[in-house]
Order: C-alpha cells, then structure tokens, then sequence
C-alpha cells in the first residue's frame, strides 16, 4: 500500500479548477489577451482523480482494468470498460497465438503481482536541494511505487525486468511542478545543488529514454508534468491554443473539442503520452496528413534550461531568423530542459469522418498504390496498409458479436472465398483509410482514392474493417502483456524509408527477423510482419511488429535485443533511417554518429555542453 | 576592361557540358544509382557564356541590358530584350514618379557609369594559400572587378554606395570551385592558413548579408559557387533531384522543366539566386502553397565546414534522430559552411495553370477574405493581396499597347469607373491569384475561392490584371535604379505576423513611416505601401515597400536606414517577426537576442564556436 501523507497532493494528471481560469503568458506578455481567446481550466482527468499509479498497471501498458486474459473457458477476452472491445471475448485470439506463436495456454509465465517495495533501493536523497524544494511549495514523493512508477518506459527490456520483480535504478525523487514557474524554481534548485533531473510525461517512450542511467551517482529527480496541463487559452483568430506541456493527448482533444476544435494530433499514445513528450521525440500522429506532424503544429514552444528559458519573442507563422531554435529543442529528448508550454496550431472539428479498407492480391500491389495516392498528393487523412500477416492477425482480433462461434480459420476463409475470389489468401492485403473534413469533400476524395486503388487490383472492403482497424490501434499495446504471460515476447520499431526501397526493406527486415531467430535458437518461427503506416512525398513510414516464443531460451531478453539490433542493422543498410518518430533515447544511441555525421554529434554536444554543463539533464538519451 | 588570363576559365554561371554525367555521389554511395534515375548535365547559362559582370549589372540590380530609363521623349522604357516589359512604353509611370515623389527629370542623381578600379584597394594576399591553391587547379582571381561584384548585395545602402563609385571593404580573391570536393580543398586550406571565406551564391541578399565585414584584416576569399551548378541526378521514382548548390532557380526550373519535372520553388529572385542560398537564409517562394518553402522541399543537405563534411546518412522523408541537423544548416546564412549538393523534392509540372484577380473595396475586406481563404485551407498557389497604393502602382507599370496614349490617372479613372462603380478609388485593392494542377481541380478550386472572394465584397478582374502582377514581380527591383537616378531611394522590408495583428502592423507600420520621414525632414511625403504575399495557418507574411525623394537632405542614406530601423521596431511591437524570409545578416543582427531569446543566442554561438572556432567563415552575419 502506498504511504499517502497529508502534505502530498496525490495527483494523478486532474487539475482541480481551483486555479483562476485567465492567466498572464509569464507575465511577460504586455497586451492583455484578445477578445477572441476563450481561457480554459482544463479539468483533466486520466482517471476518476486517482493517482496515476492506481488506475494503471506498474508493469505492463495501460489501464489496470483493461487486459486481454484467457477466461475460464480458455477463451481470450478484454476486460473493463473503456474501449469497444472491452468486455467481449475475442474467439480466434487463442487459436490464432497458438498456431502462430506455438504457444499453449498450459506453458505460463506470470508477472510478478504487485510491486515488491523491499526490491527498491532506499532513496539517494539531496538533502540541501529536498530543504529547499520543500520550501516550496512543490508537491514532491520518494516513495518507492511513485518512484518506480516513473522509472521506465514501454520496451520490452524494461517490462520484462518489472514483470520479474526486478527494479534497476530509479528517480530516488518524484516532483510534481504545477505551471512553468514551479519547473523554474526545480531547474533553478537542480543545478545549484547538482542534482540529475529527468523530465517524466506519459511514460510512454519505447527509446529507453526514461531509464535511469545506472552509472548516475547523484540524486535523480523525476519531474513529473502531469500537473501542468492546462489549456491556457483558445485564441480563435488565429487557430492557437496555448498550451502547458504535461497535458495528454486524450485529455487535449477533448478540451478542444468542447470548443468545437481540435489539433489533429493522434499519435497511438496518445491516452497516456504528453504535448512534452511529443515536442522533446518529433512525434508524430495518425492523422499528419491532415494537421501534420509536430513540428508543423507547433507555433511557439517555452523550455525552461540550465541557462534560463528559452523562447522567440514572436508567433509569426514562419522566420527566416537564423536556424529555427524550436528545432534545436525538438528531438533533444529530455536532454536539455523541460518543455513547460506550447502554441500549438488548431482546427475546426471537421464535419464528417469516414473509415474505409481496401483489400489488395498482394503487398506489392498495395505499396504501389499507396505510392500513387502519395504522388497525386491525395492521401486521406490516414492510410496504413498492412501486410498479409497483419490482416490474418487483424481478423483474430475480432469480437464476438453473435452466439454463433466462428473459428479463426473459418471466418477467414469465409472472409476471403465470399468476397474477394481469386484473391489468394496467403497474400492479400488491407489498406485501412480514414477521411475527414467537408462532407462533399470526402466523398469526391473517397472517390478518387478508390478509383486509384482499383488500377492496383484493390476492391473496396468497407468502412467496418477500416473502423476496427484503427480502433485496434489503442488495444495492440495490451497485447504484449498477455503473449508475456505465456512466454511469448516482442516489440514495435519503426523507420523512414524512400519510396523505392519500401518492398526491399519490407522483405529484407523481415526475413533477417526470422533468419536471426533461428540462428539464436528460437525454437518456433517468429511473427514478424509490417506495414506501411504513413506516406509522403519523398518516401514512407513503416512498422515492424516482431514476437516470439521464448521457450526453452535462457536468456529470452538478450535473444530480443541481438534481434532488434540485427533489425535495425538491416533496415539502415536498405536505406531507411534511425527512427520516424520514436526517437533515439538510450537505445539507439551507437548508431548516431552514423547517421547524422560527425559533424552533426559535435554540432549537437556543443549545445548540451553550452545548455547543460553539469548535465543536469542527464538521462544520457541521444549523445 | 577586365583582365583577364589565359589560365582563368572566365565562367559566368554556364557549364560546358565536358564531365560525365553520371557521378557517385561523393564516392559514399554504395547502390549504383536506380534505373529509374536520369543523369543529366546541366547545361546552364545566365548568359550567352559571359561572365556574369559583362551582362549584370555592376552597381544596381540584374541584366545591364535591362534597365528603366526617359526617353528622349520624356516616356518611361525598359529596355532589353528579356522580359514581357522589354521595349515596351510605360506611359503612366513617369506621371506617377512625378506625382507620388515629387521628383522631376530635372533633378538627377546618376550613377557612376564604369568601376574605377583605383577606387578598390590592392588585394590582401595570403601567398601560401594562395600557392597551395594554385596546385589545385581550381580557377581564381583577384581582378578588382570579380571582387568587387562580388563585395555586395542589393541593400540600398550597398548600391547607393556603388553608384557613388565608393568602394569599402571587397574580397581580396575570388575562386570558383567546380564541385564539392573543390570545396573541401578549399576549405581545408581556408582552414590551414586563416583565410576567411564568404560564400558568393547569386548575390541578392538584402540583408547585408555579402558585405565584407571592414574589421576583417585576413585575407577574405569569396567562394563563387556559380560553377557547382550541375543537376546530378532525377530520381522519378522518389520524386526527388540532386542538385549542386550553385545552380540558380532560373537554370534549376528550366533544366527539371525538359523532363517534365519542377520544384515550384520561385522566390522573386529565383532568375540570380542560388540554391545554396536559399538553403542557407531559410528561402521562400511565391508558390509555397504547393511547394512548399525551402525546409519544405529538402531532403538532403551536404555542407561542407572547417569540422568536415556534415550530411545525414539516408534520404527518408521523416526523422525522429535527435534534433534536425538540417535546421542547423537551414538560416545559418554563410557562417558555418559552404552548402554544396542538396536532394530536393520535384514535382511533375503542372497540366494546366490560371492566373486571377479580385478587388476588394478596401485592404480590410481583402485581409478578411485572405484570412478566411487561409482558414478553409484552400489558398491557390499563389495569392497576394496589395493595397491601394500598390494598385495605382500597377496601373503606373501599364505598357503601352497601342497608339492612344492613355494618362495615367485616366487609365485609372477608366479602370474604376466602368467595373468597379461604387468602388473609393482610393481605398479599393486588389488580390492577384495564381491557380495550378490539373484542369478538372483548378477550375473547381478557382469557384472556391471566388465565391469566398464574394463574401467580402471581391468582384473578379480578370485573367490579365493577375497574370501581370505576377510578371511585375521580376521588373520591380529594376525600378529601384530608375528612382535613384532622380533622387528617390527605397527598399522593400517583411515580416511574418499572426492574422489579427495583419491589419494593425499594416496600418500602423506605413504611418510609423510617414512620421519618421517627417521627423527626419524628407521633403516629400514618401511611398509606404505594403502587401500581404503568403498566407498561413497561423498568420500571413506581409510584404512592405518604402521609398522618398531625398532632395535636400545631406545624409539620405543615413535618414533612410533610421527610418528603416524604425520601421522594423515597429514591426516588432506590433508582434511581426524580424524577418518571413529575407533573414538577419548583419542588418537585423541586433534584434536577434529579443527574438530568439539570450538561451536561444547561446545556442547559435556554441555550435559556431565547435563547427568554426577560428571564424573562417567569417562574415558576421547573425550572432
């Protein structure tokens, strides 16, 4: 049971509308706000105001309540309430982990239950900073579940190593800022007391990037930016809103919403990931086609630094004032200061939304399409197309909907022998789309985008399968804890890749995945699959899933990582590029001076070494 | 007369076409180029194989065959051969210079006709560089007219000083490298012997950009990139070319153009400027909203520094490797490095493309119709609104066509009177609006936004009125030099700004102006005039001209750039940014902490200070 004391508000990422709804941009901004700007509280609630720790799991992805588990009927199903398969048994899962896995619901690998506090190491506490930070004012915590609950992100090292109980080096301090002054006071404290601060958002990084390095010796603060997550303002002439950097992605739409708007910003994490996080990794969202990734969605960013904060005086849409020093604190990762609040373009709502699918013979013909859609610069607001492995694992996906059981195998076949004839069913492939914005619009597009498709032999597939599609998005993640309790383990990775080598990286990624599995011993044939998740004009997104089942190895783990680095080996030597928007963090680190050159590395140490001497911000990601 | 030597190869910007037409790409690349690549020379000539100071200007802007001049009949010409302007009659314009300045053909002020050579100071040699240099083989001069013409950019002091026959400080060499591995010898000794190098693109900077700093006593060498003008490669299957950096948009465009390709990247001075240029100020074209700007278009950077080589390993479209490099490189404006090879996006040239025009009753509803253009994210390819001034200077530019000689203010009478009834002569503007893409869609899309129009009151004007907007572009800096032969100086400024401050900086900028030229005892009220030329999500950049007779005043020059100065503190209070596109120079240097904050600053100066400690690239512009 966690130690609540009186003096700690145990916040969980809702903001009490306690606070005045108007306040002054830093009290720097000299003219009062204008009359079109609507100020907002954001009464934002991750949870029914519980802290964060208690509505989701220390050790896996997500809500507590949400899990996929294997019932008492040997079925899987989703528990809780909070997506639309929440609830409802999934008939094909089993059948379809078993066959494609080798796994069998009697081989179990459980997590460890609950956090064993006695495995944390004791705090190393700064004592003059704590003195000072106490006065403060600034909720802080050095209990060990609010501290190991900030010490890791999603890879699958790092799950692994909690399910088995086994706590590594975490933040011996948690703070908890409530607006951009607080984190000046924190930075400020930090650096006179040399302690190591590492800024904490959604926890939703896939980098390493929140690992705590374990060679740091000195106090490691967890800053946590939950609790700056207003909406400041809403400034409707010129489509901003201005924005404290711990807000989540979930909680920001639907803010915006409320008044009619939106960003756009859909990145996959984004129930849990923050404005923050996403300016320090250049993330990226669902819907980029639309309201572009985040660096053209933001306007103006504030971090406050070693140095002091770092701002432009302007809003001006677009400068020619020297390199563009947001894009010195995009992708720094936490390395430099903390993000505290940004200007960020909105939206109109759009009228109307419209999923769709298109089913493909073959892979090769759907990336051909995608390439023509992406030519005529004509991509609906989002189009993924999976690869055939994709699509059969998108259909053990389905719910039961009716009495009626329907196996994996059955419905499939039922899928393909109905509707798609001649389509073979070891190759074909789903394209899902969405489009939004005017209704007339959408349907002209629509049109135009399923004309293209039929010249690559694609037929329209419905709007269903395109809306499971992406609702599946948000439940994918959720399924890696339940392959991890039956030995099976894997992970996403993602890249950049021109246009021309898609299908060479697409086979060759995918082929050494399975040519190292074998060679390292695994004993059953890897899942190992992609699909082509975002298009432009040079080039394309795409995404790995690899799992597999670890049974029998020793050291499950360390076969992964060889994996994936044989994985990434592979797809930098077809062309594509470190990473599209997961980042670099501590995983990636070896292959940065490759990639960005010498002169780069140096170009970058020289900021941090000019921002950030004592490397205060010393979660050593990047460099 | 100019001296030359047998062993200078006398280039003036044309590439004989006697290297191979295939290269790797710095030897690094270990694909051979994809069959679906065109290699191509670029037979490129800003001039029938003269060198650039034979057919340009030497003290004032573009071809020496293209000038404004009175006739002897007291008409306004232009004369040459090059534009749709040329040889034509502009009747109204000389009413409209006498009117609008108070100037008279009475009154001249010409320039000094030839360079007086004993005018420029003996060069400052660095003998050792300059004998490895010559080892190189790589062509060089220290003629005072090569240095000379490469000593400036187009600020009016620059020119003002030029037609004075003032020379200050000049490049004491110039040396034209043919590729990048001529710039890495270059650089390398640049390094080796402490000589500074300034990069030379087309020498359009207005930002003092080009001025040799006077404090400089090493030896300065100008870096003319003119030779490095090959395409190296179409890639049609990326949609991308790969390009050197010294080519100019004229040559880039017509050269893409023979394969049915462009990039759609046209800033005003796309005819001399460079593509290393553009990379380096942060460039911008009239089209970006195809296009879009130059951050838009790259793909791929090569710059060469005293550090070495800095370029990213792979052509993705989009990257999450830390923060951007290229944005490093992108508005370091000649201080870090030479750019030398740059993968841009193309595009197919567009099927079809229509010109248009609206008038608005007054700038307001023309604001206010841009604004809602911007909002529905519909902006044709192009869409500036001018004010009013800048209508009845249109009508000034009309060229004769036929023998009836219509007055000016008769022209402009006749203009409102039969289609535009109810229209205040003297508050109606007019918006110009260039469509293009495929038939179907431009036709659709022009509807869309003549119907907007219609909402604010905007009545269409034609093909023609739009199409010579457009055309004006490229004759208006040559009329610069015709006021300076009467007493009349000017210069063009912008900024980039949020939509609800459009109207104010307009207005408050141009009466900022009018004070100031008061205040500081110009005798005639002066031309301040301004246009909106891009629209945006979040703002638009507007655009400001600015001129006045100075007769009377002792120190023109010295009045202008106060009120210049001014003017841009204006800006800056009215929330605009220092600078849409023209960026900062040495110009605007002292805004720059204000505008990218002390932290921002720090920044800059750390990654000069590692890439370039010893200032070799040391033309003092931005920090």
């Amino acid at each position: 049971m966690s130690g609540f004391s009186d003096n700690i508000m145990r916040l969980s990422g809702r903001m009490l509308s306690q606070y005045p709804a108007q306040r002054d941009w830093d009290g720097k901004l000299t003219r009062a706000p204008h009359p079109g700007i609507i100020p907002t509280c954001s009464i934002v609630t991750l949870s029914d105001n519980l802290p964060k720790q208690e509505i989701m799991k220390w050790n896996g992805w997500g809500y507590s309540d949400s899990k996929f588990l294997y019932n008492k009927k040997g079925q899987a199903e989703f528990t809780g309430k909070r997506y639309r398969l929440s609830g409802m048994i999934i008939p094909g899962l089993r059948e379809w982990m078993e066959s494609t896995f080798g796994a069998n619901l009697q081989h179990k690998t459980p997590a460890a239950p609950i956090l064993n506090s006695s495995a944390v190491q004791p705090p190393t506490l700064n004592e003059a900073f704590l003195k000072e930070l106490k006065s403060t004012g600034i909720p802080f915590s050095h209990d060990a579940e609010d501290r190991v609950f900030r010490s890791h992100g999603h890879c699958l090292h790092e799950i692994f190593a909690l399910r088995e109980g086994k706590i590594g080096r975490v933040p011996d301090l948690v703070v908890w800022p409530n607006c951009h002054n607080d984190v000046v006071k924190i930075v400020e404290l930090a650096c006179k007391h040399n302690v190591c601060l590492m800024p904490y958002g959604g926890g939703t990084s896939v980098s390493s990037a929140l690992e705590c390095p374990p060679e740091e010796t000195r106090s490691i603060v967890s800053l946590d930016t939950s609790q700056m997550n207003r909406i400041l303002w809403i400034d409707e002439k010129n489509l901003t809103a201005h924005v404290e950097a711990g807000i989540v992605g979930q909680d920001l739409e639907r803010l915006l919403n409320e008044s009619g708007y939106c960003t756009g910003h859909e990145p996959d994490s984004m129930e849990f990931s923050s404005l923050g996080g996403w300016v320090a990794t250049r993330a990226s969202g669902m819907k980029k086609n639309i309201y572009g990734n985040i660096e053209d969605l933001v306007v103006h960013i504030k971090m406050v630094t070693p140095q002091g904060v770092i701002e432009k005086s302007c809003q001006g849409p677009r400068m020619s004032t020297g390199p563009d020093v947001h894009h010195f604190i995009m992708g720094s990762e936490g390395t430099l200061g903390v993000v505290t609040e940004v200007t960020m373009k909105i939206r109109p709502m759009p009228e109307y939304q419209k999923y769709g699918s298109v089913v493909f013979p073959n892979f090769e013909m759907g990336v051909a399409c995608l390439r023509e859609v992406a030519r005529q610069r004509c991509a609906p607001a989002s189009i993924r197309l999976m690869d055939n492995e994709q699509f059969k694992f998108g259909h053990a996906l389905k719910p039961q909907v009716s009495s009626i059981f329907t196996s994996f195998l059955d419905g499939l076949k039922k899928f393909y022998i109905t509707k798609f004839k001649g389509f073979d069913p070891n190759r074909l492939c789903v394209a899902t789309l969405l489009f939004e914005g005017d209704r007339e619009k959408v349907l002209q597009h629509e049109k135009q985008v399923y004309d293209i498709a039929a010249k690559f032999g694609g037929l329209a597939a419905g709007e269903d399968n395109g809306q499971r599609g992406y609702m599946l998005t948000f439940v994918i993640a959720y399924l890696r804890d339940l392959g991890m309790d039956y030995y099976v383990i894997g992970e996403s990775f993602e890249t950049s890749v021109p246009w021309d080598r898609v299908l060479d990286i697409c086979r060759n990624v995918k082929a050494r995945i399975v040519r190292e599995c074998k060679d390292k011993g695994v004993q059953f044939p890897p899942l190992s699959t992609c699909r082509v998740t975002q298009t432009y004009d040079a080039g394309a997104c795409v995404y790995f899933y690899f799992a597999f089942n670890y049974r029998g190895l020793s050291d499950p783990v360390h076969v992964y990582e060889q994996v994936e680095h044989a994985a990434r080996e592979e797809i930098l030597a077809n062309g594509g590029s470190l990473s599209h928007h997961h980042g670099v963090g501590k995983l990636r680190k070896e292959w940065m001076r490759e990639t960005i050159s010498s002169v780069g590395m140096g170009m970058l140490k020289s900021v941090k070494d000019y921002v950030d001497p004592n490397n205060i911000f010393g979660n050593r990601n990047l460099l």
